[in-house]
Protein backbone atom coordinates (compact mmCIF):
# COMPACT_ATOMS: atom_id res chain seq x y z
CA UNK A 1 0.00 0.00 0.00
CA UNK A 2 1.27 3.53 -0.86
CA UNK A 3 2.08 6.15 1.53
CA UNK A 4 -0.77 8.34 2.49
CA UNK A 5 1.51 11.68 1.10
CA UNK A 6 2.31 9.74 -1.75
CA UNK A 7 -0.52 9.47 -4.50
CA UNK A 8 1.54 7.11 -6.77
CA UNK A 9 0.12 6.51 -10.12
CA UNK A 10 -2.88 8.58 -10.38
CA UNK A 11 -5.42 7.98 -13.34
CA UNK A 12 -7.43 11.24 -14.43
CA UNK A 13 -10.68 10.21 -16.33
CA UNK A 14 -11.93 13.32 -18.44
CA UNK A 15 -9.02 15.92 -19.08
CA UNK A 16 -10.47 18.95 -19.41
CA UNK A 17 -10.42 22.39 -17.22
CA UNK A 18 -10.87 20.39 -14.09
CA UNK A 19 -9.26 17.43 -14.63
CA UNK A 20 -6.22 19.42 -16.41
CA UNK A 21 -6.26 21.21 -13.75
CA UNK A 22 -5.25 18.79 -11.41
CA UNK A 23 -3.01 16.99 -13.57
CA UNK A 24 -0.73 19.73 -14.06
CA UNK A 25 -0.64 21.16 -10.60
CA UNK A 26 0.47 17.28 -9.19
CA UNK A 27 3.25 17.77 -12.63
CA UNK A 28 3.87 21.26 -11.33
CA UNK A 29 4.77 19.98 -7.37
CA UNK A 30 6.33 16.57 -8.33
CA UNK A 31 7.39 16.40 -12.29
CA UNK A 32 8.21 12.43 -11.80
CA UNK A 33 4.52 11.69 -10.93
CA UNK A 34 2.53 9.17 -13.42
CA UNK A 35 -0.37 10.92 -14.73
CA UNK A 36 -2.36 8.97 -17.15
CA UNK A 37 -5.04 11.23 -18.56
CA UNK A 38 -7.65 8.44 -19.37
CA UNK A 39 -10.67 9.36 -22.25
CA UNK A 40 -11.92 7.99 -26.10
CA UNK A 41 -10.21 10.35 -28.04
CA UNK A 42 -6.51 9.73 -28.66
CA UNK A 43 -5.98 13.39 -29.88
CA UNK A 44 -7.50 14.90 -27.28
CA UNK A 45 -5.49 13.16 -24.87
CA UNK A 46 -2.48 13.84 -27.02
CA UNK A 47 -3.35 17.49 -26.65
CA UNK A 48 -3.43 17.39 -23.34
CA UNK A 49 -0.02 15.87 -22.46
CA UNK A 50 1.44 18.46 -24.82
CA UNK A 51 0.25 20.94 -22.35
CA UNK A 52 1.63 18.95 -19.48
CA UNK A 53 -1.28 18.21 -17.96
CA UNK A 54 -0.64 14.27 -18.05
CA UNK A 55 2.10 12.52 -18.31
CA UNK A 56 0.34 9.03 -20.06
CA UNK A 57 -2.73 8.38 -21.86
CA UNK A 58 -5.25 5.47 -22.27
CA UNK A 59 -8.01 5.43 -23.71
CA UNK A 60 -8.73 2.12 -21.59
CA UNK A 61 -9.49 2.79 -18.04
CA UNK A 62 -9.62 -1.16 -17.60
CA UNK A 63 -5.82 -1.94 -18.95
CA UNK A 64 -4.71 0.73 -16.63
CA UNK A 65 -6.92 0.88 -13.25
CA UNK A 66 -5.14 -2.37 -11.44
CA UNK A 67 -2.02 -0.11 -11.68
CA UNK A 68 -3.73 3.15 -10.04
CA UNK A 69 -3.49 3.95 -6.30
CA UNK A 70 -6.03 7.14 -7.50
CA UNK A 71 -8.67 7.51 -10.09
CA UNK A 72 -10.31 10.75 -10.15
CA UNK A 73 -13.42 11.21 -12.46
CA UNK A 74 -13.75 14.07 -14.19
CA UNK A 75 -16.29 13.68 -16.99
CA UNK A 76 -19.64 15.70 -16.50
CA UNK A 77 -21.77 14.42 -14.11
CA UNK A 78 -24.24 11.95 -15.92
CA UNK A 79 -21.13 10.18 -17.66
CA UNK A 80 -19.45 9.89 -13.92
CA UNK A 81 -22.71 7.96 -12.83
CA UNK A 82 -22.98 5.85 -15.23
CA UNK A 83 -19.17 5.18 -14.93
CA UNK A 84 -18.73 4.32 -11.43
CA UNK A 85 -20.10 0.98 -10.85
CA UNK A 86 -17.51 -0.16 -13.69
CA UNK A 87 -14.53 1.93 -12.49
CA UNK A 88 -15.31 0.39 -9.27
CA UNK A 89 -14.91 -3.07 -10.27
CA UNK A 90 -11.72 -2.87 -12.13
CA UNK A 91 -9.74 -0.67 -10.04
CA UNK A 92 -7.97 -2.40 -7.43
CA UNK A 93 -8.49 -3.40 -3.62
CA UNK A 94 -6.47 -0.03 -2.54
CA UNK A 95 -7.09 2.25 -5.10
CA UNK A 96 -8.35 5.34 -4.06
CA UNK A 97 -11.33 6.57 -6.54
CA UNK A 98 -13.29 10.21 -6.05
CA UNK A 99 -14.59 12.12 -8.54
CA UNK A 100 -15.00 16.51 -9.30
CA UNK A 101 -19.04 16.26 -10.05
CA UNK A 102 -20.55 19.43 -9.12
CA UNK A 103 -23.69 17.03 -7.45
CA UNK A 104 -23.14 14.55 -5.08
CA UNK A 105 -26.23 12.71 -3.52
CA UNK A 106 -26.99 10.82 -7.13
CA UNK A 107 -22.83 10.04 -7.61
CA UNK A 108 -22.82 8.56 -4.14
CA UNK A 109 -25.19 6.95 -4.39
CA UNK A 110 -24.02 5.18 -7.79
CA UNK A 111 -20.64 4.30 -5.15
CA UNK A 112 -23.23 1.98 -3.25
CA UNK A 113 -21.23 2.19 -0.40
CA UNK A 114 -18.04 1.50 -1.64
CA UNK A 115 -15.46 2.13 1.08
CA UNK A 116 -13.08 3.03 -1.61
CA UNK A 117 -14.76 5.95 -2.80
CA UNK A 118 -15.02 9.48 -1.47
CA UNK A 119 -17.35 12.05 -3.43
CA UNK A 120 -15.41 15.44 -3.81
CA UNK A 121 -16.59 18.24 -5.56
CA UNK A 122 -13.93 21.59 -5.98
CA UNK A 123 -15.83 24.83 -6.31
CA UNK A 124 -13.51 25.95 -8.91
CA UNK A 125 -15.07 25.83 -12.22
CA UNK A 126 -14.91 28.74 -14.93
CA UNK A 127 -17.70 29.27 -18.15
CA UNK A 128 -14.41 28.52 -20.29
CA UNK A 129 -13.94 24.70 -20.93
CA UNK A 130 -11.76 22.17 -22.07
CA UNK A 131 -7.89 21.76 -21.18
CA UNK A 132 -6.68 24.49 -23.16
CA UNK A 133 -8.01 26.66 -20.21
CA UNK A 134 -6.71 24.35 -17.45
CA UNK A 135 -3.77 25.96 -15.09
CA UNK A 136 -2.22 24.50 -12.32
CA UNK A 137 -3.42 27.28 -9.71
CA UNK A 138 -7.41 27.05 -10.18
CA UNK A 139 -8.07 25.63 -6.88
CA UNK A 140 -5.71 28.18 -4.86
CA UNK A 141 -7.98 29.34 -2.39
CA UNK A 142 -11.58 27.83 -3.69
CA UNK A 143 -13.41 25.52 -1.34
CA UNK A 144 -13.62 21.61 -1.97
CA UNK A 145 -16.25 19.65 -0.52
CA UNK A 146 -15.75 16.20 0.24
CA UNK A 147 -18.85 14.02 0.92
CA UNK A 148 -17.75 10.86 2.60
CA UNK A 149 -20.18 7.39 3.34
CA UNK A 150 -20.57 5.70 6.91
CA UNK A 151 -18.68 3.55 4.96
CA UNK A 152 -16.03 5.02 3.41
CA UNK A 153 -12.33 3.97 4.28
CA UNK A 154 -10.86 6.42 6.31
CA UNK A 155 -7.38 5.79 4.46
CA UNK A 156 -8.88 6.51 0.87
CA UNK A 157 -10.60 9.40 2.79
CA UNK A 158 -7.10 11.18 4.26
CA UNK A 159 -6.01 10.91 0.84
CA UNK A 160 -8.44 12.77 -1.11
CA UNK A 161 -8.36 15.51 1.27
CA UNK A 162 -4.57 15.97 1.52
CA UNK A 163 -4.55 16.00 -2.28
CA UNK A 164 -7.53 18.55 -2.27
CA UNK A 165 -4.87 20.57 0.38
CA UNK A 166 -2.18 20.07 -1.95
CA UNK A 167 -3.77 21.36 -4.91
CA UNK A 168 -4.55 24.98 -2.54
CA UNK A 169 -8.22 24.14 -1.68
CA UNK A 170 -10.10 24.40 1.68
CA UNK A 171 -11.89 20.92 2.24
CA UNK A 172 -15.11 21.39 3.83
CA UNK A 173 -17.21 17.76 5.23
CA UNK A 174 -20.29 17.63 5.05
CA UNK A 175 -23.48 14.84 3.80
CA UNK A 176 -24.36 14.64 -0.12
CA UNK A 177 -27.82 15.95 0.57
CA UNK A 178 -26.50 19.02 2.58
CA UNK A 179 -24.21 19.64 -0.59
CA UNK A 180 -26.74 19.41 -3.16
CA UNK A 181 -29.19 21.95 -1.16
CA UNK A 182 -25.99 24.08 -0.35
CA UNK A 183 -24.71 24.43 -3.97
CA UNK A 184 -28.18 24.60 -6.00
CA UNK A 185 -28.68 27.41 -4.29
CA UNK A 186 -24.89 29.27 -4.79
CA UNK A 187 -24.02 27.52 -7.93
CA UNK A 188 -27.07 25.98 -9.83
CA UNK A 189 -29.62 28.77 -8.95
CA UNK A 190 -27.04 31.25 -10.58
CA UNK A 191 -26.54 29.64 -13.98
CA UNK A 192 -30.74 29.28 -13.99
CA UNK A 193 -30.33 32.77 -13.78
CA UNK A 194 -27.88 34.03 -15.96
CA UNK A 195 -29.30 31.80 -18.32
CA UNK A 196 -33.03 33.08 -18.36
CA UNK A 197 -31.40 37.00 -18.47
CA UNK A 198 -29.26 36.09 -21.40
CA UNK A 199 -32.40 34.72 -23.18
CA UNK A 200 -34.52 37.51 -22.61
CA UNK A 201 -32.04 39.90 -23.94
CA UNK A 202 -31.29 37.85 -27.06
CA UNK A 203 -34.46 38.29 -27.24
CA UNK A 204 -35.87 41.60 -26.93
CA UNK A 205 -32.30 42.63 -29.02
CA UNK A 206 -34.09 41.64 -31.95
CA UNK A 207 -36.92 44.68 -31.70
CA UNK A 208 -34.87 46.82 -30.17
CA UNK A 209 -30.94 46.68 -31.16
CA UNK A 210 -29.95 49.58 -28.54
CA UNK A 211 -29.97 46.84 -25.99
CA UNK A 212 -26.92 45.13 -27.01
CA UNK A 213 -25.03 48.47 -26.42
CA UNK A 214 -27.06 50.07 -23.37
CA UNK A 215 -25.12 47.26 -20.67
CA UNK A 216 -22.17 47.73 -18.52
CA UNK A 217 -20.54 45.58 -16.00
CA UNK A 218 -23.94 44.84 -14.29
CA UNK A 219 -24.73 42.58 -17.30
CA UNK A 220 -22.05 41.24 -18.25
CA UNK A 221 -21.28 39.78 -14.67
CA UNK A 222 -25.05 38.29 -14.71
CA UNK A 223 -24.56 36.87 -17.84
CA UNK A 224 -20.87 35.17 -17.30
CA UNK A 225 -21.79 31.68 -16.56
CA UNK A 226 -24.64 31.74 -19.25
CA UNK A 227 -22.01 30.69 -21.63
CA UNK A 228 -21.12 27.21 -19.94
CA UNK A 229 -21.33 23.77 -21.98
CA UNK A 230 -25.13 23.74 -22.08
CA UNK A 231 -24.55 19.32 -21.58
CA UNK A 232 -22.68 20.05 -18.33
CA UNK A 233 -25.35 22.01 -17.16
CA UNK A 234 -28.23 19.82 -18.05
CA UNK A 235 -27.02 16.93 -16.49
CA UNK A 236 -26.34 19.15 -13.07
CA UNK A 237 -29.93 20.43 -13.48
CA UNK A 238 -30.94 16.35 -14.32
CA UNK A 239 -29.63 15.20 -11.43
CA UNK A 240 -30.27 17.79 -8.68
CA UNK A 241 -33.48 18.28 -9.56
CA UNK A 242 -35.26 18.21 -5.90
CA UNK A 243 -33.07 20.77 -4.40
CA UNK A 244 -33.32 22.92 -7.77
CA UNK A 245 -36.99 23.04 -7.67
CA UNK A 246 -36.76 24.16 -4.00
CA UNK A 247 -34.51 26.83 -4.37
CA UNK A 248 -35.94 28.46 -7.69
CA UNK A 249 -39.42 28.34 -5.75
CA UNK A 250 -38.17 30.30 -2.99
CA UNK A 251 -36.14 32.77 -6.07
CA UNK A 252 -39.33 32.94 -7.83
CA UNK A 253 -41.37 34.48 -4.30
CA UNK A 254 -38.06 36.97 -3.91
CA UNK A 255 -39.09 38.16 -7.69
CA UNK A 256 -42.40 38.08 -7.42
CA UNK A 257 -41.58 40.46 -3.94
CA UNK A 258 -40.30 42.57 -6.02
CA UNK A 259 -43.39 42.62 -8.40
CA UNK A 260 -45.49 43.34 -6.05
CA UNK A 261 -44.10 46.37 -4.44
CA UNK A 262 -43.47 47.69 -7.96
CA UNK A 263 -47.49 47.26 -8.71
CA UNK A 264 -48.23 48.41 -5.39
CA UNK A 265 -45.50 51.60 -5.16
CA UNK A 266 -44.16 50.45 -2.18
CA UNK A 267 -41.40 52.33 -1.97
CA UNK A 268 -40.33 51.52 1.37
CA UNK A 269 -40.57 47.73 1.09
CA UNK A 270 -38.53 47.98 -2.12
CA UNK A 271 -35.73 50.64 -0.30
CA UNK A 272 -35.74 47.25 2.45
CA UNK A 273 -35.06 44.81 -0.19
CA UNK A 274 -32.48 46.20 -1.24
CA UNK A 275 -30.73 47.06 1.96
CA UNK A 276 -30.95 43.95 3.54
CA UNK A 277 -29.51 42.42 0.06
CA UNK A 278 -26.66 45.25 0.45
CA UNK A 279 -26.12 44.33 4.00
CA UNK A 280 -25.96 40.86 3.38
CA UNK A 281 -23.47 40.93 0.62
CA UNK A 282 -21.00 43.35 2.16
CA UNK A 283 -21.32 41.00 5.18
CA UNK A 284 -20.28 37.46 3.51
CA UNK A 285 -17.65 36.07 4.23
CA UNK A 286 -16.55 34.70 1.24
CA UNK A 287 -15.99 37.75 -0.64
CA UNK A 288 -14.38 36.87 -4.63
CA UNK B 1 -20.75 82.26 -26.03
CA UNK B 2 -17.74 79.65 -25.25
CA UNK B 3 -16.79 77.81 -27.96
CA UNK B 4 -18.25 74.13 -28.57
CA UNK B 5 -14.49 72.43 -27.62
CA UNK B 6 -14.17 74.83 -24.42
CA UNK B 7 -16.36 73.32 -21.58
CA UNK B 8 -15.24 76.86 -19.73
CA UNK B 9 -16.61 76.86 -16.27
CA UNK B 10 -18.03 73.45 -15.40
CA UNK B 11 -20.17 72.89 -12.13
CA UNK B 12 -20.35 69.60 -11.16
CA UNK B 13 -23.43 68.45 -8.81
CA UNK B 14 -23.16 65.54 -6.67
CA UNK B 15 -19.21 64.53 -6.61
CA UNK B 16 -19.40 61.26 -5.64
CA UNK B 17 -18.18 57.96 -8.17
CA UNK B 18 -19.49 59.46 -11.84
CA UNK B 19 -19.33 63.50 -10.93
CA UNK B 20 -15.67 62.70 -9.12
CA UNK B 21 -14.34 60.57 -12.36
CA UNK B 22 -15.60 63.19 -14.86
CA UNK B 23 -14.13 65.88 -12.94
CA UNK B 24 -11.16 64.23 -12.46
CA UNK B 25 -10.69 62.86 -16.27
CA UNK B 26 -11.22 66.89 -17.30
CA UNK B 27 -9.15 68.29 -15.14
CA UNK B 28 -6.32 65.52 -16.70
CA UNK B 29 -7.02 66.66 -20.13
CA UNK B 30 -6.97 70.42 -18.32
CA UNK B 31 -5.25 71.47 -15.66
CA UNK B 32 -6.33 74.97 -16.07
CA UNK B 33 -10.26 73.79 -15.91
CA UNK B 34 -12.76 75.71 -14.08
CA UNK B 35 -14.08 72.28 -12.17
CA UNK B 36 -16.63 73.69 -9.38
CA UNK B 37 -18.41 70.55 -7.19
CA UNK B 38 -21.35 71.57 -5.35
CA UNK B 39 -22.81 69.66 -2.46
CA UNK B 40 -24.14 70.22 0.71
CA UNK B 41 -21.04 69.28 3.27
CA UNK B 42 -18.16 71.58 2.69
CA UNK B 43 -16.09 68.19 4.26
CA UNK B 44 -17.00 66.12 1.52
CA UNK B 45 -16.27 68.80 -1.20
CA UNK B 46 -13.06 69.31 0.39
CA UNK B 47 -12.15 65.86 -0.28
CA UNK B 48 -13.11 65.97 -3.41
CA UNK B 49 -11.00 68.74 -4.16
CA UNK B 50 -7.80 66.59 -2.43
CA UNK B 51 -8.55 64.35 -4.62
CA UNK B 52 -8.15 66.01 -7.47
CA UNK B 53 -11.85 65.63 -8.58
CA UNK B 54 -12.81 69.18 -8.32
CA UNK B 55 -10.74 72.42 -8.43
CA UNK B 56 -12.89 74.50 -6.97
CA UNK B 57 -16.02 74.31 -3.99
CA UNK B 58 -19.56 75.62 -3.44
CA UNK B 59 -22.48 74.30 -1.41
CA UNK B 60 -24.84 76.93 -3.17
CA UNK B 61 -25.44 76.78 -6.54
CA UNK B 62 -27.67 79.40 -7.46
CA UNK B 63 -24.57 81.95 -6.26
CA UNK B 64 -22.15 80.32 -8.88
CA UNK B 65 -25.16 78.78 -11.86
CA UNK B 66 -24.98 82.07 -13.48
CA UNK B 67 -21.21 82.23 -14.39
CA UNK B 68 -21.33 78.48 -15.64
CA UNK B 69 -21.08 77.39 -19.25
CA UNK B 70 -21.93 73.49 -18.45
CA UNK B 71 -23.79 72.15 -15.35
CA UNK B 72 -23.71 68.39 -14.77
CA UNK B 73 -26.29 66.99 -12.33
CA UNK B 74 -24.61 63.80 -10.53
CA UNK B 75 -26.89 63.24 -7.82
CA UNK B 76 -29.22 60.23 -7.50
CA UNK B 77 -32.04 60.40 -9.61
CA UNK B 78 -34.83 61.27 -7.26
CA UNK B 79 -32.88 64.63 -6.54
CA UNK B 80 -31.95 65.40 -9.63
CA UNK B 81 -35.75 65.32 -10.25
CA UNK B 82 -36.58 67.21 -7.67
CA UNK B 83 -33.68 70.24 -8.07
CA UNK B 84 -33.89 70.06 -12.75
CA UNK B 85 -36.45 73.35 -12.44
CA UNK B 86 -34.94 75.32 -9.82
CA UNK B 87 -31.38 74.20 -11.20
CA UNK B 88 -32.78 75.61 -14.85
CA UNK B 89 -34.40 78.96 -13.43
CA UNK B 90 -30.57 79.68 -12.17
CA UNK B 91 -28.21 78.48 -15.19
CA UNK B 92 -27.49 81.41 -17.78
CA UNK B 93 -29.37 81.55 -20.65
CA UNK B 94 -26.28 79.93 -22.71
CA UNK B 95 -25.53 77.20 -20.08
CA UNK B 96 -25.72 73.72 -20.79
CA UNK B 97 -27.63 71.51 -18.55
CA UNK B 98 -27.20 67.24 -18.56
CA UNK B 99 -26.84 64.51 -15.97
CA UNK B 100 -26.00 61.33 -15.67
CA UNK B 101 -29.11 59.78 -13.79
CA UNK B 102 -30.12 55.85 -14.50
CA UNK B 103 -33.67 56.70 -15.75
CA UNK B 104 -34.44 59.39 -18.42
CA UNK B 105 -37.94 59.73 -19.07
CA UNK B 106 -39.20 60.91 -15.67
CA UNK B 107 -35.70 63.30 -15.48
CA UNK B 108 -36.21 64.66 -19.31
CA UNK B 109 -40.03 65.19 -18.34
CA UNK B 110 -38.90 67.27 -15.31
CA UNK B 111 -36.92 69.24 -17.71
CA UNK B 112 -39.80 70.59 -19.21
CA UNK B 113 -38.98 70.88 -22.79
CA UNK B 114 -35.88 73.01 -21.82
CA UNK B 115 -33.73 73.74 -25.05
CA UNK B 116 -30.31 74.21 -22.72
CA UNK B 117 -31.26 70.44 -21.47
CA UNK B 118 -29.88 67.55 -23.05
CA UNK B 119 -30.39 63.97 -20.84
CA UNK B 120 -27.60 61.91 -20.61
CA UNK B 121 -26.25 58.36 -18.81
CA UNK B 122 -23.24 57.03 -18.86
CA UNK B 123 -23.36 53.21 -18.80
CA UNK B 124 -19.83 52.94 -16.14
CA UNK B 125 -20.86 52.50 -12.96
CA UNK B 126 -19.96 50.29 -9.94
CA UNK B 127 -21.14 48.58 -6.75
CA UNK B 128 -18.33 50.93 -5.07
CA UNK B 129 -19.04 54.58 -4.46
CA UNK B 130 -18.02 57.75 -3.44
CA UNK B 131 -15.72 60.11 -4.58
CA UNK B 132 -13.13 57.93 -3.27
CA UNK B 133 -13.81 55.46 -6.18
CA UNK B 134 -13.58 58.31 -9.36
CA UNK B 135 -11.02 57.24 -11.59
CA UNK B 136 -10.62 59.59 -15.15
CA UNK B 137 -10.53 56.45 -16.78
CA UNK B 138 -13.89 55.30 -15.91
CA UNK B 139 -15.91 56.00 -18.99
CA UNK B 140 -13.19 54.43 -21.57
CA UNK B 141 -14.99 52.56 -23.92
CA UNK B 142 -17.95 52.87 -22.05
CA UNK B 143 -21.82 53.24 -23.76
CA UNK B 144 -23.00 57.11 -22.76
CA UNK B 145 -26.53 57.59 -23.62
CA UNK B 146 -28.16 60.50 -24.87
CA UNK B 147 -31.71 61.45 -24.96
CA UNK B 148 -32.05 64.95 -26.56
CA UNK B 149 -36.06 66.07 -26.54
CA UNK B 150 -37.36 67.86 -29.96
CA UNK B 151 -36.98 71.15 -28.29
CA UNK B 152 -33.25 70.72 -27.30
CA UNK B 153 -30.90 73.23 -28.89
CA UNK B 154 -28.27 71.80 -31.19
CA UNK B 155 -25.56 73.54 -29.75
CA UNK B 156 -26.36 71.99 -26.33
CA UNK B 157 -26.45 68.86 -27.44
CA UNK B 158 -23.09 68.89 -29.90
CA UNK B 159 -21.53 70.09 -26.24
CA UNK B 160 -22.52 66.90 -23.90
CA UNK B 161 -22.01 64.64 -27.14
CA UNK B 162 -18.38 65.85 -27.77
CA UNK B 163 -17.86 66.21 -23.34
CA UNK B 164 -18.83 62.14 -23.45
CA UNK B 165 -16.67 61.74 -25.97
CA UNK B 166 -13.91 63.35 -24.70
CA UNK B 167 -14.49 61.34 -21.32
CA UNK B 168 -13.81 58.23 -24.00
CA UNK B 169 -17.43 56.94 -23.80
CA UNK B 170 -19.18 55.84 -27.12
CA UNK B 171 -22.23 58.00 -27.16
CA UNK B 172 -25.75 56.45 -28.35
CA UNK B 173 -28.88 58.96 -29.23
CA UNK B 174 -32.36 57.46 -28.50
CA UNK B 175 -35.49 58.70 -26.59
CA UNK B 176 -35.70 58.64 -23.10
CA UNK B 177 -38.19 55.93 -23.71
CA UNK B 178 -36.67 53.44 -25.22
CA UNK B 179 -33.45 53.97 -23.03
CA UNK B 180 -35.93 53.40 -20.02
CA UNK B 181 -36.98 49.85 -21.46
CA UNK B 182 -33.34 48.76 -22.78
CA UNK B 183 -31.61 49.95 -18.93
CA UNK B 184 -34.86 47.96 -17.19
CA UNK B 185 -33.48 44.54 -18.85
CA UNK B 186 -29.68 45.43 -19.31
CA UNK B 187 -28.65 47.26 -15.98
CA UNK B 188 -31.93 47.32 -13.22
CA UNK B 189 -33.58 43.87 -13.76
CA UNK B 190 -29.74 42.01 -12.79
CA UNK B 191 -29.67 44.91 -9.65
CA UNK B 192 -33.15 42.91 -8.63
CA UNK B 193 -31.87 39.72 -9.46
CA UNK B 194 -28.41 39.95 -7.85
CA UNK B 195 -30.35 41.75 -4.57
CA UNK B 196 -32.80 38.51 -3.93
CA UNK B 197 -30.50 35.89 -4.27
CA UNK B 198 -28.02 37.53 -1.75
CA UNK B 199 -31.33 37.48 1.00
CA UNK B 200 -32.05 34.38 -0.05
CA UNK B 201 -28.43 32.92 0.35
CA UNK B 202 -28.29 34.91 3.85
CA UNK B 203 -31.58 33.59 4.88
CA UNK B 204 -30.25 29.76 3.76
CA UNK B 205 -26.97 30.57 5.86
CA UNK B 206 -28.84 30.90 8.67
CA UNK B 207 -29.42 27.48 9.07
CA UNK B 208 -26.81 26.12 6.80
CA UNK B 209 -23.71 27.87 7.21
CA UNK B 210 -21.81 26.02 4.34
CA UNK B 211 -23.60 27.74 2.51
CA UNK B 212 -21.20 30.97 3.47
CA UNK B 213 -18.18 28.61 1.90
CA UNK B 214 -20.04 26.71 -0.57
CA UNK B 215 -19.52 29.39 -2.97
CA UNK B 216 -17.63 30.32 -6.12
CA UNK B 217 -16.95 32.21 -9.33
CA UNK B 218 -20.80 32.00 -10.27
CA UNK B 219 -22.30 33.19 -7.03
CA UNK B 220 -19.36 36.07 -6.34
CA UNK B 221 -20.44 37.53 -9.97
CA UNK B 222 -24.27 37.03 -9.79
CA UNK B 223 -24.30 38.85 -6.17
CA UNK B 224 -21.70 42.05 -6.94
CA UNK B 225 -23.91 44.29 -7.58
CA UNK B 226 -25.91 43.56 -4.29
CA UNK B 227 -24.32 45.58 -2.57
CA UNK B 228 -24.70 48.68 -4.54
CA UNK B 229 -26.18 51.59 -2.87
CA UNK B 230 -29.99 50.88 -1.51
CA UNK B 231 -30.78 54.58 -1.49
CA UNK B 232 -29.95 55.37 -5.54
CA UNK B 233 -31.83 52.01 -6.23
CA UNK B 234 -34.42 52.53 -4.71
CA UNK B 235 -35.51 55.79 -6.67
CA UNK B 236 -34.61 53.82 -10.29
CA UNK B 237 -36.88 51.50 -9.43
CA UNK B 238 -39.12 53.86 -8.53
CA UNK B 239 -38.69 55.98 -11.32
CA UNK B 240 -38.63 53.58 -14.06
CA UNK B 241 -41.53 51.22 -12.69
CA UNK B 242 -43.71 50.69 -15.73
CA UNK B 243 -40.26 49.17 -17.84
CA UNK B 244 -39.10 47.14 -14.78
CA UNK B 245 -42.46 45.89 -14.33
CA UNK B 246 -42.49 44.54 -17.87
CA UNK B 247 -38.96 42.63 -17.64
CA UNK B 248 -39.55 41.22 -14.09
CA UNK B 249 -42.72 39.47 -15.73
CA UNK B 250 -40.72 38.43 -18.41
CA UNK B 251 -38.00 37.37 -16.78
CA UNK B 252 -40.18 35.35 -13.79
CA UNK B 253 -41.99 33.49 -16.88
CA UNK B 254 -38.38 32.45 -17.63
CA UNK B 255 -38.12 31.18 -13.75
CA UNK B 256 -41.38 29.76 -14.35
CA UNK B 257 -40.39 27.82 -17.34
CA UNK B 258 -37.59 26.18 -15.61
CA UNK B 259 -39.85 25.17 -12.92
CA UNK B 260 -42.23 23.93 -14.89
CA UNK B 261 -39.34 21.60 -17.09
CA UNK B 262 -37.66 20.21 -13.80
CA UNK B 263 -41.30 19.27 -12.50
CA UNK B 264 -42.16 17.61 -15.26
CA UNK B 265 -38.43 16.34 -16.00
CA UNK B 266 -37.83 17.99 -19.54
CA UNK B 267 -34.75 17.30 -20.30
CA UNK B 268 -34.27 18.42 -23.66
CA UNK B 269 -36.23 21.25 -22.90
CA UNK B 270 -33.90 22.62 -19.90
CA UNK B 271 -31.34 21.94 -22.41
CA UNK B 272 -32.32 24.04 -24.97
CA UNK B 273 -32.60 26.76 -22.30
CA UNK B 274 -28.97 26.25 -21.63
CA UNK B 275 -27.92 26.48 -25.30
CA UNK B 276 -30.06 29.32 -26.31
CA UNK B 277 -28.45 31.08 -23.46
CA UNK B 278 -24.80 29.83 -24.37
CA UNK B 279 -25.17 30.93 -28.19
CA UNK B 280 -26.56 34.48 -26.81
CA UNK B 281 -23.67 35.00 -24.86
CA UNK B 282 -21.05 33.77 -27.18
CA UNK B 283 -22.24 35.67 -30.20
CA UNK B 284 -23.27 38.83 -27.91
CA UNK B 285 -21.59 41.81 -29.35
CA UNK B 286 -20.25 44.12 -26.29
CA UNK B 287 -18.46 41.43 -24.12
CA UNK B 288 -16.67 43.07 -20.23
Amino acid sequence: MSDIHDFGTVAIVGVGLLGGSIGKALLKSNPTHRIIGVGRSVERLNVARELGAVSEISTDLSEIAGNCDVIILCTPVGQIIRDLPSVLSVAGPNCTVTDVGSIKSAICSAAADDPRFVGGHPMAGSEQTGVVAARPDLFGSATWALTPGESTDPFHFQKVKILAQQLGAETIILTPERHDEAVALTSHLPHAMATSLMRLAYQASKRAPEVQTLTAGSFADATRVAASSPELWTDIFEFNREALIGVLTAYRAEIDGFLDDLANAERESIKERFASGSDAKRSWSKQA
